[in-house]
């Protein structure tokens, strides 16, 4: 136990968009690494209603198997308000960012983050263009 | 870097149920204002297990498409053992919640939650029935 | 309003996996009480890609209705490109981890976790297996 402060990371990303999940896991540990924090947590979130962050095991097939999932989930093409109401494309990605989340709490002990080998964080970016992303990293420790 | 500290903010609000989803973004920067926190996380958790909170873009047609979703993919009439062991109705309610989850993470820089402009805090009640609901946040910083 | 600290601690647990759903609340708790946090933060997180963290009323038909909800949702027969690629079988185990995240963070307010009383921490472990999980509580307060 040490008294804890806060400790402020960003991490800009560029982003394909259309479902595009990009590894976060370095982004965050070098947040970490900057804060000297040896025990707290990392919280990461992404500004934005058409983007998530998760984990998950960053390779190719686990990549496309989500993508798929959520294009049969919360098909692209289908009829939604969101696209009627205001001349949109992108309420897919809204929906699919919805339900994943933009927040992940990861805990830090021994000043690295608690993930498994094949654990991941990651950024989905849902939508329907490249955009600029901003992940923000508080380090609580 | 400051020494960090936590304020406990309770939001009480009532909703409709059945899906209702209602904007919290106000509620949680009026608890930031108060904690006069600059750097740290506001975290945002709903008591309950028929309630979740998100980020969306609160607009009515991205409201409605969010709906229509849960109730495709978690419909409220289907056979659920929930409630033929427990003589309930709500069976829907308690997975949308699970799924979507409970808490959330929203970082504070410079005295502002870090949200997009499209971006809105909100709560989630699927319960079917108007419920009185309590959200607490606890801003860290 | 206190100064904080970070507080920590490991919870070890053999689950049956094949969506095996753990109640984690006590142990939450017992962390907690070690801590003798009064007010703060306790966050939870599962290590590993093919587990999940959520809270949910913890009663047999819940649980069953959770279970069948990802099956027919993610089933684990399908095709996937992880199975494919990997010689794996734990495809549909990683989607459901990603889909419901593997964080969550519950408030602590008079050094008690502010969970409904029909609200549970629950661990989900839907690997295709037995497994040994460790569940990181860090109690910010």
């Amino acid at each position: 136990m040490s008294p804890s402060a806060v400790h402020s990371g960003l991490l800009r990303l560029s982003t394909r968009g259309h479902g595009d999940i990009v590894d976060l896991t370095e982004g965050v540990r070098s947040v970490l690494r900057t804060s000297q924090v040896a025990l707290g947590v990392a919280h990461v979130f992404v500004t934005g209603s058409t983007a998530a962050v998760t984990t998950m095991e960053y390779e190719p097939g686990g990549v496309a198997d989500l993508q798929a999932l959520l294009e049969r989930l919360i098909p692209a093409k289908a009829e939604y308000l969101h696209n009627a109401r205001n001349h949109d494309t992108n309420a897919h990605a809204h929906l699919r960012a919805a339900v994943l989340g933009p927040s992940l709490s990861v805990p830090v002990v021994d000043g690295r983050l608690i993930l498994g080998t094949w654990q991941q964080v990651v950024l989905a970016d849902f939508d329907d263009r490249p955009r600029e992303r901003q992940v923000t990293v508080q380090i609580v420790g």
